[in-house]
This record gives C-alpha cells, sequence and structure tokens, in this order.
C-alpha cells in the first residue's frame, strides 16, 4: 500500500513507539498515580517522563502544563468551554477543523459571540485581517498552526502578538504541525496549544495534549477522580489533575514519550524539509497534467499536505479509483473543515488530499504522480 | 509482585488482548470511519467488530448503542450531562464514585437539585430508599452495579424498575462489574450503562464506553470532526459519532473486542465465582485476626473486593508496608469514594482495600493473609 493519508493519522508507527506501549501494559501496567507500591509509582513515572519529553520538546519549563486527554479534538473542546463565558467573544479562522468550529458554535448558543476570519484562496489567515476582526470582548482566538486542507502555514507567532496586544488568549490548533515542523511553545508564546500523539509525532490514537500557560483558569467540562483530594465533591484546582479525570491512557503516553524521543533523534527540521520536499516534487508533478487542479500556494513552504481535484470528478470517485486500482491511501471529500473548502473555492465538491510523512520517499510520490496523470486521462 | 489491585486496573492483560493492539496499530492503522479506502475500511471494521463483541455479551441488539470515550468518568460525565437541565432532579447513592459525584456537584451549580441515598454500613442501597428520594421531577437515577470500596452488589434491576415506574431514566456505573459479573443490559433494562475497558474485561487503559439506549436523546459536552455531515457546524445527531467526535483509540477497541471474547471463552460467571471465592477466603482467613477491621458483608456475594483496616494505623502507611515488606499492591485512603466511606464509618480515616481478579489465587490469597497476620502484630 501508499500510505498519503498522514494528516488523518501518521502510518507506519516506528517500533520503538509501538514497544514501549506494550512495556507500559506489561511491565508498568498499574493505574498511573492511583496508588503508593511500586508499580503505581513506576506507572506515575512513565507519565511524568512524557511530560519532561514534551517540555523538552517544545521548549517550556513546567512539565506540569501539558494536560493528556483522549484525542485533539477533546483538548480543543477543554480549552474553548473552559475560557469562554456567556457574553465572551472569540475569532477563528476559516481554516479551523471541525474540532474548533463545533465547540464555538456550541458556545455560540450558550451565549458567546463568534465570529471567523476568511483565509485568502491559499489557505493563509492575514495577521491583518486578525487584528481587524479582534474586539474589546475579544476573550480568544482559535487559529490553526497549519492547514489540514491547504497544507498552508500560519505565522502563528505574529498573530499571537497581535491577540495578546488586544488582551485576546490564543489557542493553537497544532494537529497538522506538532512533530511536522519546527514550534516552539515558548518561542510564539501560546496560552494554550492541542496536539494530538498520532500525527506528526508518531504516537498512538487515543492520547491527545493541551498544553496550558501557568496562570491561566480554565473551567472543566469534565468532572471525576483524581487521585487527589478524594474527600471533596468539587473538582481539584491542580493541574494537570483537573483535567485528567479518571483513568488515563498509560500505554498511548508511554507511547507518546518515545515518539517525542523518535522525533528528536530523526530532528524536526528534517522532517519538516523531507515532508516539504515530498509535497513538492507531488505538485510539480502534476501540475501540468491537463485537467489536474492542485490548491494553495505551489512554491512556499507548507506541510505535507496538498489537495487537488481532477476536473470534476467526485473526489469520492477518485478515491476510490485510487485505492481500487493503485492501492494507494488518501482522504477526499470535506476533511472536517467546511469553512477552509469555502476558502479554497471548493465548497461544493470537496477535494482530495495528499499527506505526506516521514515513512513516505520520493519513489511513492513518482509512483503518485503516475498515477494521477492516468485517472486524470480517463476521468 | 502480588497484585490485588484490580479495581484499579486489572493486570496483567491475556497476550491476545496485548496482540489484538498491536494487530490494530501495525495491520490497519488508519483513522478508523475517516477514509474510504481499505485500511481505512479496516479500521472501522475493527471498531464494529468491537461493538458487536459488546452486543453479543450484554445481551443487547443494536451495535450502534455503545460509544467509545476515554475512560468511564468520560462515559458518566456524557450521561450526566447530556440528561440534566437546570430545574431537573437527580438522585446518587452513596457508593458513587467521584466520577459521578463530581458531574453531579458541577450540574447543582448549573440549577440542578442531586439528592444522595446512603447505602448502609455494609454498602448495600435498599431499593426503598431509593424508591422514598425519587421525586416528580427526578429525571435521572445513577446507581453503582458495584461499590469500588465495600464490593456489594446492588439489585440493579429491582432498582430500575422503580425508577422507570417514577418515570425516572437510569444510569449504571458498572465500573467494577462489567466482566467481573453477569450482567445483562436488556434484563435490567437499564437506559445508559458506563464501563471501562481496563477492568474487568481486562482490555486496555485509554477506553470507556456508554451504552445509551435507543431513543434516548442526549445532549453533547464535546464536539467536533465526526467524518459525517462534515459540512455542518453542528454535531451529527447520529448515534455513535455523535458522542465519538474526533480519532478514536483504535488500538484500545480492538484490544476491547478481543478483550471480550477473552472474558465470554473463561465465561464471566466463573470469573465471578473466583473472585467471590478469593473474596470470601481472605476475608475468612483475616476475619479472626486481633485488630482487624473488615468491612462489609461477609457472607453474602460481593466482588472481588475487599476493604478493612489494621488498628488505628493509617492506611498509607499499611499500603507502604505492604509494598515495601511484602511486594504486595494494594490501594489505600479513599478511593475517589469519600460517601462510601461515610456509609463505611471511615470517612476520617480510608481504609486499606484489596481487589482480587482473575489471575490472583489461593495461593496468593493466602499469602496476604500471612501479611495481615503479621502486620496485625507490628501495627
Amino acid at each position: 500500500m501508499y500510505y498519503f493519508d498522514n494528516a488523518a493519522t501518521t502510518w507506519p508507527k516506528p517500533n520503538t513507539v509501538v514497544s514501549a506501549a506494550i512495556k507500559c501494559i506489561v511491565k508498568s501496567g498499574a493505574n498511573p498515580n492511583r496508588g503508593g507500591y511500586a508499580m503505581a509509582k513506576e506507572a506515575g513515572h512513565v507519565v511524568l517522563e512524557t511530560r519532561r519529553e514534551l517540555c523538552s520538546f517544545f521548549g517550556t519549563q513546567d512539565p506540569f502544563e501539558y494536560m493528556f486527554v483522549h484525542n485533539t479534538t477533546q483538548a480543543l473542546n477543554f480549552a474553548i468551554k473552559g475560557i469562554l463565558k456567556p457574553g465572551d467573544h472569540a475569532v477563528a479562522s476559516s481554516i479551523e477543523h471541525n474540532s474548533s468550529l463545533r465547540p464555538l458554535n456550541k458556545m455560540k448558543s450558550a451565549g458567546c459571540d463568534v465570529d471567523i476570519v476568511f483565509a485568502d484562496k491559499n489557505g493563509d489567515v492575514s495577521p491583518q485581517s486578525i487584528a481587524s476582526a479582534l474586539k474589546d470582548n475579544t476573550k480568544l482566538l482559535v487559529i490553526s498552526h497549519a492547514s489540514n486542507v491547504f497544507g498552508s502555514i500560519q505565522p502563528v507567532g505574529e498573530i499571537i502578538e497581535i491577540a495578546h496586544k488586544n488582551g485576546t488568549m490564543v489557542l493553537v490548533d497544532a494537529a497538522q504541525s506538532a512533530g511536522s515542523m519546527p514550534l516552539s511553545i515558548k518561542d510564539i508564546n501560546a496560552d494554550m496549544v492541542a496536539f494530538p500523539a498520532h500525527k506528526g509525532l508518531y504516537g498512538l490514537q487515543g492520547t491527545g495534549v493541551l498544553y496550558v500557560k501557568n496562570g491561566i483558569i480554565l473551567d472543566t467540562i469534565i468532572e471525576g477522580g483524581t487521585g487527589s483530594d478524594s474527600k471533596i465533591l468539587l473538582q481539584p484546582e491542580m493541574f494537570p489533575d483537573k483535567f485528567e479525570a479518571g483513568t488515563q491512557n498509560a500505554p498511548g503516553i508511554a507511547a507518546l514519550g518515545e515518539a517525542v524521543r523518535f522525533i528528536r533523534q530523526k530532528n524536526v527540521e528534517h522532517i519538516f524539509n523531507h515532508e516539504n520536499m515530498l509535497a513538492k516534487q507531488f505538485i510539480h508533478g502534476i501540475q501540468g497534467i491537463e485537467n489536474v487542479t492542485v490548491y494553495g500556494n505551489t512554491d512556499g513552504p507548507r506541510c505535507g499536505i496538498v489537495s487537488i481535484n481532477i476536473g470534476n470528478a467526485d473526489p469520492g470517485t477518485v478515491e476510490n479509483l485510487l485505492d481500487e486500482r493503485y492501492d494507494i491511501a488518501i482522504r477526499s471529500g470535506y476533511h472536517c473543515a467546511p469553512l477552509a473548502h469555502k476558502s479554497m473555492g471548493t465548497y461544493d465538491t470537496g477535494a482530495v488530499r495528499f499527506s505526506f510523512g516521514y515513512y513516505n520517499d520520493e519513489r511513492q510520490v513518482d509512483y503518485a504522480i503516475r498515477a494521477i496523470r492516468e485517472l486524470a486521462k480517463d476521468l
């Protein structure tokens, strides 16, 4: 199989990552932070080590600024609903995923006001348009670091600076960037960052992370046992316990620690250059083919995501043909980002998304180009 | 190590369960239900198969009545907050875990009214006391099938019948019973049931399940991408998509499917009898020891949980001594169930909890009895 759906989940996973999960299950399978005996402490240690790896990787200091949750969607919900109160204003860009747009929409019905800043047809969100959208009561800005439809990369540092001048907090959706491109949370000075274990970091499905800068107070949407302050019926305020109610996915968290080590060893700059190079190779290979439309900026840097269409062919049909005839795995449709498709001009059709990862190579991309060339003749 | 903390998480896990997770990662590692290509379909198939296993095991018909979430805490939050609206009344028992008590307490601050029905000193909740607590506006009753502190088993079928006569929906917390004792969701006629993969079912940490009977409408507390109806900004109403926003823990769900097969093969009645027998052996072995208090009903059936204290010794000290001197893993304190300790009379002290599992045997329990006998002399 030629796997080009790395924006949905990266595959395959490094052996070390799988081994870390197994080791955690077999050797330190207790409930982390829920007992004083040796194996429970060991499980707690595994979880703490992953927090430390994240600190090192993202350039922050305090391991307890990272909270482990189910997935990025949950991290975004925790952040959005933890911050916004009725009467607050929020801004998001059109490239945001439904994992931000839908909770923001829910908050609208709870009395919040939400404005969308539209990206241009290349999927770029201009800092100026963000600045224009901010109001006195803009409590939160939600912005993706990289678009899951365009592959475009946003100048999040600059955008965050603008928001902060307005007293607006910024939640960065790093679903497509964490592990796939250099990201220093310290340097961009983000207030909150949500990201998955299982995409660019090459960890496993079942673990998402929410970074919350010390000092930010979030309300909870999920409460439960934390292993701390068990006698009180209120959720403890202590981070990260406050947001990690119930049994944690210890094997997934152990795998994430090893995944971050994998990325650090391979070097995230190298990975970014590799994926950017494959995306460019693909773009240049199909650009000249009659009947093929390539979306987004075809020259500047991008993450390994390229959306295309072939004539007026239904993207779902293209996905099926690529699968059946060429054993190529890609993702068609709206990619859970309907407004990004509005920016792209594909709101009525959807698109065909290729997303390249660390384990893809030039030979595979050549094969994909040949497949597109053949299909373009038939469709 | 002598592992007697199976109420926190069961350990070790069957090899087949670990293998199922690995196989899912390696062979069908796509994002389930998020693409039309072969591996994505295969991942979707793995998830559906687990739903079917749950159906067979719990005696229900529709695989889509089961929603996969992060853990039982999340399942309970989804159920409680999905049902209750300001002005509604809810009833819970004192043996409930903080995973129910804390979200219920949160709903109090949102304008709900919550009453607690206290269990007796054996951890038994009488159906009559539940009946007395129900009001005209009692929308929801939350009741644990088995107490994580007493090991007591509640007559949930009878309790549900009483609640239904009042027009009250019932959420059963099966955290300590699913997989550890026979439970037919069909027979007890529960409206919602929350349970973990990683306890009695011998699956992995990182997966919880919420069963919701067809026809019950729940609001969401988490929204996001579902791979369905991607163009609309409202959360789709379709079950289970509505409650499975974002990437699912496919390896964990695959492991759960295999875990249910494991339990069916071993026979849940046999497992229940085995754990009940070990608990009884333990109780009878330590009952006569001077200085030792055994809580709860010492004769009737119970799940494999036994809470004790040794004289006035701090339970944390006992946990440490058992760990250091005897390599015995148990859990001391309040077990995230403070009101259960009120019922037990241990609200000021906490207790020492032994919880036996399928992989424990009589020889290990004998060893635990000897350890308690020795410690009782020293403390």
